[in-house]
């Protein structure tokens, strides 16, 4: 595949098209009256050679498995973006006034609403490790001739997810990946640390992997070469150091501090008008590249997946609901060749190197990097490529709780899967404790949250959750818990199980994981001084069986106690609160870990910070007397 | 300063001492039945070095402010941290033994609840940051010699956090922190991904600014040798990519997979002999080198800081809460000389840039690196060096969850300023904004959260955030909002304001930020179809004021609305309900945000989803039906 040089016409249309985006790009923030025109201008040649001469799209299907993937990281420069797909021919050109309206989905910062946005950008330095699962998928999966590109701002390459996701392409070597970066010089508030200084650019880009090539990012014949030069570059991904200008072309604004966010308000005429003059061809229309027909990516069917056989359990038997998340994982994947597990090397804990027992091809090391961790697995779940598990430490995921918020606007389908949580994990200490791994969850809009408390729920909690939209989150704990349920036992989300109840009782205690068992102790104990209790397991937090709480609540007098391993705040107790709200006559005794616990045997931990049997006997004494 | 090789008697006494603490680390983990002695092994040569002869430590005031720093950043390698202080005189050996227990300090992973240990590690990738910014305040604020050593693990090194880090201390030439990172090719599970590749990790040190040297890390003189070169590199920070071994010196166990985390059990005995065998001085004794009495720290006090002037606004005027943020810390700048700003390249946006204007010294741009931003924050803090506010997007905190969750762990005093909440932000989309925040704060062990809702209050809250010990959150909104209290107004943590009441009220209405003015909009529109309604400013979310709240919800019929602009989870509302819960005879209506919003003006959007004046009114409608 040798390098043709573009025809002298070409040249000047991509040119001439450039020039047109910009345009598009000042006239929806003049309508809009809000985004960022100068942070388009400076990648308008960019997105011109790559629409409308690399990129293999398909226009009637632009989530087709088989056409190329594109990123833009630096989601600000959304207009330009839906001008490049309106150019294209995607949409009317008109549409583009529509931006940042109430009712069009040209939303500020591009969003799935879009069917030719595959994820979410805006929160910066996302778009490398998104783009990094889509290529890993194409180069060991898909094995199809789609190719991944990613236009990064200058700005957000500071984050340091962005160097974890380049590594990962280097390591990996995703010869498919292309990472444009356009060095445009300024940031929000003053100049980028690095400015101009494209040799840094360069030599750390190589230290991390890559074939790295500097070009002046204005040039299309430059950008069509560079592009080539990608293409057939072989066993490693690509950077483009592209060095731009911000509000290119646009007098009196190009490369000026102070012009980042703002339409170009008054001036807007004058510079259209000087745009205009720049263009030699106004007709110029282009169209881009077709999807071949060969190097395609087969078909994929992920849905109704089940688990391979039952669960194998006995009533009775002690096993850690980690240990079940991997039996489960590897059980699915039996089940589906689709079923991926990530991990950042804590797969032997987590028990995700269940999956890599299994089929090494299946589980994708992450090493100890949970940003990119996150965005690869968000990457390689889109266009429902795969089923992908992603496993870490629950506290662990607070690393990346920015990565899992954009997966909700990105409508991933991921699931999480948090173990070692809570202070029943022992002598590890506070700082590798999970005590806000549900509250963080719980605020993922249209996420579903599963507590498995032993071994047979847990094996359902991974076959629903491999099933369901959005994302789930599963809360593993790291010590044994007796199997309670039958294998046959079935398990719906959004529904509890009562699992112990008299119609004497007086009191509804909740519990999850380690405190469930708990609550069945402190039954047990209050018993014998004749006080009987009901006992809930609610299996998902969320969505929380309101109704059967409420219903078994009123049952017990309205008193309720809740015991979880996890803070005060935003966990099952306030879950359950927020369930009985708008009920009067409840009253609620809420036990959690109220501190920073600290290193120790679990059993005497969970004494010492308040969810033990013991306190669960007290806060029930205590509720009997309201 | 030229270097002089070290004297054979104390290159081999310190190799001796290294072997000690090899043989320390594993008797405690022997003792404490869990551990990391093999992560111990690889650096014992460079804590030798380190403690015996580069650190210059006071061990009657371990957290002397003129004493060099040192952050073990792999921090589960505590036990030879733990037997170098012992072995420094700091406490008796014998305690080494208490490792881990429940009655110890000497946790898994180090504490600050130990006086030699200024932030807790565990969370891995974290102590660069904190280094860093130790770093920058002992060369930029302190002007003192003291200098600041972190060790990083290689499998950490993957982490985004750390080349932030990299890059912050490269940018600011920081040539008083010395990074050793310690390279032993065993990652958890697996080996780490560039295993012994020294010229890769030399390589990428270089690009990032670092004087980068390679060393043998069991190597005593070269590690000496090392440090030197270090110690005169000006305007450079120093890297030392030392070549290492885990569980080096360990018979059968040097150098293999599957030995992370475990002690050495049944095989410890014959390892100690082993290494007993490899000591020449049995009674080897050396102690650190003193604090020198030249290049002191300056004496600081960051008590009682206050406003410069009261709040100067009138009734009725509208400005944003984010602005009077910018003001305040202006103010209390003019107060004390310690008060410092960090941003990540939004100080434009939240009026950070307010400190700036007026001390350009005391603003520290961290560009777009919220991880790094956080951990310097919590770094400059230290040993009470400054106090410090951090902002950005309230939602771009999420990036730093977990470096903020250590903080706590690290008894961090830093303040935290999280403008751009809620959806009311408008047309830059769900991207942009806050609506998880308060969640995230709320679950930080000892944290306080403002939210305030005019400029006086907002003035206050600054003020007494930077007086306030452990994690502060500010939450400020983006659009204006009526001032509605008195320049004189006092305000306290934990108590609320009622804004409006009459003793005819019927239902409590509690609102923050825009959506308090929602709620007084309603009582008006309530009031002219004869409903009144009382409206409580809860000014702090954490504490919330119960006692008010529940005083007032009862005058009211125990009737409540909540409103606020986040999700439902974890916010406001779930505050309220968890300080209700042990109330009978309440009934909540919460009105929040239920799904990813979307680009649109402000009103439109705090209308469409369900937080306006309008559904407020109709929830007092509804609740006036129970």
């Amino acid at each position: 595949m040798s390098y043709h040089k573009p025809e002298a016409k070409t040249v000047q249309d991509l040119k001439d098209l450039a020039q047109k985006l910009r345009i598009h790009s000042i006239n929806a923030t003049q309508a809009s009256k809000s985004g960022h025109p100068t942070s388009c201008a400076s990648i308008a040649e960019i997105m011109s050679v790559l629409f409308f001469q690399q990129l293999r799209l398909n226009l009637k299907h632009p989530r087709d498995p088989s056409s190329d993937r594109f990123i833009l990281s630096k989601g600000h420069a959304a207009p330009i973006l839906y001008a490049a797909w309106a150019e294209a021919g995607l949409f009317p050109i008109e549409d583009l006034n529509n931006l940042r309206k109430i009712d069009s989905d040209l939303e500020g910062h591009p969003t799935p609403r879009l069917n030719f946005i595959d994820v979410g950008t805006g929160s910066l330095g996302q778009g490398v490790a998104v783009g990094a699962g889509m290529a890993y998928v194409g180069k060991n999966f898909d094995k199809a001739d789609y190719r991944t590109y990613v236009v990064v701002g200058d700005g957000e390459s500071a984050e340091g997810s962005i160097w974890e996701s380049l590594h990962f392409a280097g390591h990996y070597k995703l010869d498919n990946l292309c990472v444009i970066f356009d060095v445009n010089r300024l940031g929000q508030s003053e100049a980028t640390s690095l400015q101009h200084k494209l040799d840094v650019y360069r030599d750390r880009l190589e230290a991390f992997g890559f074939n790295a090539v500097v070009v002046d990012g204005h040039d299309v014949e430059e950008l069509s070469k560079a592009f080539h030069c990608a293409a057939i570059t072989k066993n490693k991904p690509t950077a483009i150091i592209a060095k731009t200008f911000k509000g290119r072309d646009f007098p009196n604004i190009e490369d000026l501090d102070n012009w980042h966010g703002k339409p170009l308000g008054d001036k807007a005429a004058e510079v259209v008008k000087h745009l205009q003059g720049l263009i030699v061809n106004k007709n110029v229309k282009l169209a881009p590249k077709p999807v071949p027909k060969t190097g395609a990516a087969p078909d994929v069917d992920i849905s109704n997946i089940k688990l391979s056989s039952p669960p194998a359990y006995k009533l009775g038997d002690s096993i850690a609901t980690r240990l079940a998340y991997g039996t489960a994982l590897a059980k699915i994947g039996q089940n589906n060749l689709r079923v991926v597990a990530l991990d950042g090397d804590t797969k032997n804990s987590t028990f995700s190197d269940k999956l890599k027992k299994l089929d090494p091809e299946r589980y994708i090391e992450c090493f100890i990097a949970e940003q990119n961790l996150v965005g690869v697995a968000v990457g390689a779940a889109c266009r429902r490529r795969t089923v992908a598990f992603v496993s870490t430490f629950a506290t662990f995921f607070t690393r990346a709780f920015d990565q899992i918020r954009m997966g909700a606007i990105s409508q991933t389908n991921v699931n999480f899967v948090g173990s070692h949580c809570g202070c029943s994990i022992g002598e590890d200490g506070p700082s590798q404790m999970g005590l806000e791994d549900i509250a963080m969850f719980r605020t993922i809009p249209g996420s579903t949250i599963f507590y498995p408390s032993d071994a047979v729920s847990t094996e359902r909690a991974v076959e629903l959750a491999a099933n369901t939209k959005g994302v789930c989150f599963i809360r593993t704990s790291r010590p044994n818990t007796c199997v309670i349920y039958d294998n046959e036992e079935p398990f719906t989300i959004g529904r509890g199980k009562v699992v112990r109840q008299k119609s004497s009782d007086e009191v509804l205690l909740i519990g999850a994981g380690i405190t469930l068992y708990e609550c069945l102790a402190a039954a047990d104990q209050l018993e014998k001084n004749c006080i009987t209790v009901r006992v809930i397991d609610p299996f998902t937090v969320k969505p929380l069986d309101a109704e059967l709480i409420i219903e078994h609540g009123k049952q017990c007098g309205g008193r309720v106690v809740v015991v979880e391993d996890h803070y005060q705040q935003g966990g099952l107790g306030e879950a359950v609160l927020s369930a009985l709200a708008g009920e009067r006559n409840f009253v609620v005794k809420h036990l959690y870990v109220p501190t920073v616990p600290r290193s120790g045997p679990p059993s005497v931990l969970i004494d010492m910070f308040g969810i033990s049997a013991r306190h669960v006997v007290n806060a029930v004494n205590e509720i009997l007397k309201d």
